[in-house]
């Protein structure tokens, strides 16, 4: 199956029947029938069908170099920079899409294994099954649209000594427990597997240790399994799906992304989906030379740039239904969000400037107005947040439900609650848009999921630090002006 | 009945039987044992047990003037700065008990009540009747522990003219429509009645206009009801309940104050309930000369300490079991906190130090420290909530529930979620209440609440700002400094 | 003369001995000798002589087109991005030579001209010889490298009357008071003309009265003067130079811009001088229709570059004396100043990226980036002075002169003011040269300077409001989400 | 002497002739004299004669126990919280005829100097002869009034190792090279002793090794000397006094305290001298526990309480002759400045209500809301330097002098510069006070000064955090919410 479409991503999810565990409970019956998870799995199968649709498909794949047939587009190798232009504009049509609501929108993942393929040679330094295991794995994913999650952050807890019964000290850190003929068996548990059950397989890589790198270290993997292999139990957070209806809930009923602990007890993994084995220096090598991040980061400034329009709209609208367009304060918070939006929209387009061939034949994005992104927009995301709380006051609070609509009360709702040339119907819709995205607990998470998603201000503050490998040559600019010799 | 107990609070409720609406449906049974209210009022009945508890009971009460009995503290017109103190211990009580979480803890409503009653020779100027009225009402509300909302702010909608059919043009402003020999007819709608059926009544006073004060205005005027007079109805936002656990949502199950849109329908408002009628210039004058603002503060500053220490203490705790406490990021943040809560100690401090008797007999709190504290908490609370979010990351959202912990996956959650020296359920314990607190829909309203309690930015600046009513002296000192002659 | 050389430069200037008061009096020698001026002439000689170095020559001027003679390549009217990207190159030379600290580098106004050149049909829609007036006026200053400046705000008193002996009123507004054959006679104050006698000429251009347009304004107008005009005279403010030595005031020897206050005394503007007469309407669309401000802009945000670019290299090298370079307080503000160089960059590259034909045939940057800039860098400018008092504390105060450097007191000097890896008089030439960025009056006005720049903050956040023209396609697009049908 | 006035200050200081060094000479002739200090020395003048002028001797002195002559009310030891609200009344007489903008005004040092007197047995736990010499320096210093500078902190270099000719390796930190019969003898330098050279005395106390503290560690001591012992040299920095003229530079010319770098040269300092010597336990105690800090920071409350109020003062008459006292955004800026305001008078009034007595029998005020003061005031200066800039725009910098004024241009400046019912001279005049104080090299070194007065971020941040030291009650509220144990 090369480029799916919506049902067939359905199917395939529904078929593979993990061991997810929920409220307590097992789940058993089709995961796109539960109350939290069938909205998600539907947006995310309309984001799907845009692949096969006239419109779009065109813009949305290109053609396998096996099979001459369209695979998803997300999947390909930039060589060139027109290249990047057609990943960043098939980014973008995904990303208006769910409006960068979507932290693991297909393209997220696809793109990160497409890095790891590109640099498979890195991987196969002293093991050439390795690169080769990594790159069957990305063509077999590119071939059947597989989708994927990942995982990499191991429980606090994991940091902790824990003392047996048996008077042995433990800790609970992932590893490896056992190679056999068919596999390594892993055992250990993993945070934050978002989207881990909506999605075909999950890619697991816990960090090196970068202190003491070792050859032969049993923390250190990186493998790719099917969600529904053996000894894998997903347990789910609370769920934040508010409810079904599409007026009331309008984001968490739609794009709700569960984020799951993963749990392996001594899982087989089988030798031909092992990317890394022990090897912490290849591990740490893996990530700062096969540019994931930054090919990562392109798709992730896209969807910065779609859910900045989503919430300038929002504001914009919100302002329109009070009457409050033209005064200064509305004036204020727009052009504050215009200043975000369009210092976002020229960091993506210095990011492809600036990009230059690696030495893997990729046309890898410049990566500091990438990381610089990566450092405003956790700080741009909750003042929007805030502005549309601001704006709105009481009125993201004061909102009845498409059941009051429906009942005797509707009148007075029609009178009471209509704005500046809207009715209360769809004012009240807009509001609940404006609840949804600011103050519900669904929005609650995607703001602090901002705050993190490349990781906390210390890491992204770092990684555009020492992205600057030049830094002295500001110091001989200044050196010449006060006189001194340039070293 | 004097200072009530919570059964008699919760059973006077039950009996009133107002007309709820609550998603498209009216309430029929027993608003205690509706999933809706049925926490709050068990905690608003947690407070009232208080004042017939024997370790608060002295603190909580004092002596009715009428009978002797003990009446609520709160009630009491404070004419010593020793009065004051007393108040705010009452208060602080309270405070601690809810941690500042309900905006509407009986002692609000009561402390506005009687700044009015104190200040009742005011209304009198001019119909002697409705300085009596007032008084009577207190002495009423007082003697029988009234607990009371309050509504003033109309419908955004109320502000547009409408065409009716007739084609004559009216507005869906509130408005007097009749005075006849029992009362007057009220027709109209009040936005955000927080606890609007959780109280025995509501006080309703929409502000005049003030831009050219009239004596007969249908739309001035302030009365105070019962919840189940006929012609009102309440409409209902959206519950945030989000469930009975208390595991599970620490604060929804306890503290979620459902605001009401309210409608008054023709409602015939008796004449002993009228306390204001047309006269606007006397309306103006009620808000800036009997206290009321003043009072009020001084009770919203003593819950804003108390949600401050509360919030202090969450994120110590979060920083002891993520083995952080003595980290610098860390210390500045709580170092953060602690200047907040010194400057809100200080204030109120301040605001007790330098009362003053005003014409009515009362010790009014110096209310420019008060006006700071209003200015200051808007923006002060938010960003607590983002230390809590930046500080607990994904813990704050990867959080299973009191049915995992009683499941087959407990000993799973036991080994990879516990904390440093806290076991797993207690840190999920500590990590749902800080997602309650900092980001669930309960969370989000809290602070949207928060921004807004006394008022916008510009009101809560401009009440400051005039309460500055010699700032030519700090010119003066300039001028003096500059060699000017002073004028 | 073509591109003029520094000596050039200066020669011109003190032939002209305009009418300049400085403390109360008349200066009456060369100004390139005075204490105020002659550093900041001698800056100005250095640029113009990078004009025919053979290292810049080919990338600072180009070709007459009357003469072939080598022109300044500021004067050019861009008409491809090819264009835009030369007088970039060539702005960021100067840019880097002056490092941003010259408000009034000679391609500021040359551009400025330019627009004003380019729009030269506009001017004659009504006066055809206004419009020819103003193409001979550029040529004459592209082919004589006259530099320029420019005046347009009048004081504040000119918006009081004043009650006259005579009884009359009149206000001190400057206006045309009187037309002849020979031009007009203009009356009145101008304020803030930087570097108003350190330039050639002088363009002066009040804004239209914007709120009633009129086509016979005596108050509207715009033409070019010398500065040495019979009645023209400046009113200089407090010089900032706090000496001539290099080491001890490195920048203000050397950039201190004096700003006057420019006085017509019925002063005849030759008609051929003349652009702009009575036409308010015309007036305005000047502004918006010509690109001036745009085209401006660009040569402002290489100037923000350059100077960004400065304060980085000043802020690494004062870590690296103090022996701080590595410590997280002094990475988060390296990061800090590196985000803001990445987005000014980005929004740099992103006006050219973006730039159209306008309908006079200039090829316009993109002006949104552009404004982005202009409201960016007033907050960025302030923050980065106080990131180097922070960096530096008490180090950037104490400060001895290059006479204690000269006197028998040296040997504790090197002793006691070494820094890491750098002798005590580099350190205090790196610190001096901190003090005089960030806290000397020279610095003070820089910072002051750059808060206004492009006008203060609503008058830039306004321009950058007004430049999104299509706002209604973002609500459509919340429209759209909602289901709405879009308009 | 008992309290002295200003001729005794003044004729003291220039009998004393220490050796000062300024712009690579030594100074030879008075120093009330010399441009660098005359105005600060007569401002010190007009402070000492108030203890003697009868509208303030009364509240400025008390009655010394040794003779019952008028000695300085800020030596007293306050041993009730009256005594603290007399001692808060001077330093606000002080505070109000300096405006707070003198660091050093004589009350701060005596204040520092009776903490150390206070706990003068604390001295003399290991000798108690050192106890004895602290106890005789002091009423030395009550009874003569001496005026005293300190200082403490050495020189960057002081931590670098130095090479030398023999091979040997040194530093140049400060420390005691010999003991004899006479005294210790001294050598090193220290930073920044502020008017140093206008006091007749000097106390020098280094911090001792916090890590590994000695008993006999030549580096730890603490002695007060006069200015001008042989062997120590002081070293000024860049002098900021821009004239005399109290027109031009109303604060230059009367408040520019003098920085100094002090070298001690194998100074003999007397036995009777020394309070401390080696004991690097005794020193850190001495200042953990003898209060030192929390008086001086009572002081210094003090001092930003009139800074505040003189800043005030300058906005408010600045929006006033702009004619923009009642935009919102003026009423923005002054709200925010009352919010600094009375946050400070509160946080003043909480230190003396919470004051307690000490094991040393001094009334000590509350340290917690002096520490945050501590914090907020060095973010808060800077901030309303921001705002003069930004209310003031351009005419801060736009300022003729006095010069001009009385020149033949006066006749336009009165025209042209007046400004909304104010003349162009009382304009200027308030205009170059915004810029003396907001924009000049006096003001640059001010807001700098401030930044760091007590300590940079993380000193004082840290101290606060200290001064709760029951964090643990905080926790403990939340796990009685959540139902565990309290520990």
């Amino acid at each position: 199956m090369p480029a799916k479409n919506g049902k067939q991503f359905v199917d395939r999810i529904n078929l593979a029947k993990p061991s997810v565990w929920f409220r307590g409970e097992q789940i058993d019956g089709r995961l796109s029938d539960h109350s939290a998870f069938r909205g998600l799995m539907s947006t995310q199968a309309q984001l799907y069908d845009m692949q096969i649709h006239p419109d779009y498909k065109e813009r949305m794949t290109y053609a396998s170099p096996t099979t001459g047939d369209p695979v998803g587009l997300s999947f390909l190798q930039p060589k060139t920079k027109e290249d990047l232009k057609k990943r960043r504009q098939m980014m973008m049509l995904w990303g208006e899409k769910h409006h960068g609501l979507l932290g693991r929108s297909p393209d997220y993942m696809n793109t990160g294994l497409m890095a790891f393929y590109a640099a498979a040679d890195l991987l196969g330094e002293k093991e050439p099954q390795f690169a080769d295991n990594m790159r069957k794995y990305y063509e077999f994913c590119r071939e059947n649209d597989i989708s994927l999650s990942h995982a990499f952050i191991q429980p606090h807890a994991s940091r902790y000594d824990e003392l047996l019964e048996d008077g042995s000290i433990q800790s609970c850190a992932a590893r490896i427990v056992e190679e056999n003929e068919d596999g390594i068996i892993v055992d250990g548990a993993f945070l934050l597997a978002t989207q881990g059950v909506t999605t075909d397989e999950i890619l697991v890589y816990p960090p090196a240790s970068a202190f003491i790198p070792e050859e032969d270290n049993p923390r250190t993997f990186a493998f790719a399994v099917p969600t529904n292999l053996p000894g894998i139990r997903w347990i789910c957070r609370e769920s934040l799906v508010a409810g079904d209806s599409v007026f009331d809930y309008p984001l968490s009923s739609r794009f709700e992304e569960m984020d799951t602990l993963v749990l392996f007890e001594n899982v087989l993994v089988p030798w031909d989906r092992v990317f890394i084995l022990g090897n912490d220096r290849l591990s740490i090598r893996l990530f700062s030379e096969s540019g994931f991040h930054v090919h990562c980061a392109h798709q992730v400034l896209c969807r910065y740039i779609a859910k900045t329009e989503f919430t300038l709209g929002v504001i914009l609208y919100m302002a329109e239904t009070l009457d409050r367009s033209s005064l200064p304060a509305t004036i204020d918070k727009v052009s504050e969000v215009i200043v975000h939006l369009e210092t976002l929209k020229s960091l993506l387009l210095a990011s492809e400037a600036g990009a230059t061939l690696d030495r893997f034949g990729s046309m890898l994005p410049d990566r500091r107005p990438l990381w610089t992104a990566n450092v405003i927009f956790p700080k741009v995301y909750p003042r929007m947040m805030e502005m549309i709380q601001i704006l709105g006051s009481s009125g993201v609070i004061m909102i009845p439900s498409e059941h009051d609509f429906a009942s005797r009360i509707k009148p007075d709702l029609d009178k009471y609650l209509r704005g500046s040339e809207v009715s209360a119907t769809a004012k009240t819709a807009l509001f609940r848009l404006a609840w949804d995205l600011s103050s519900s607990s669904f929005g609650g998470r995607q703001t602090l999921y901002e705050r993190f998603f490349f990781g906390d201000t210390s890491v992204v503050t770092n990684r555009l630090y020492h992205s600057y490998s030049d830094l002295g040559a500001y110091i001989d600019k200044v050196k010449a002006f006060l006189g001194e010799k340039e070293e």
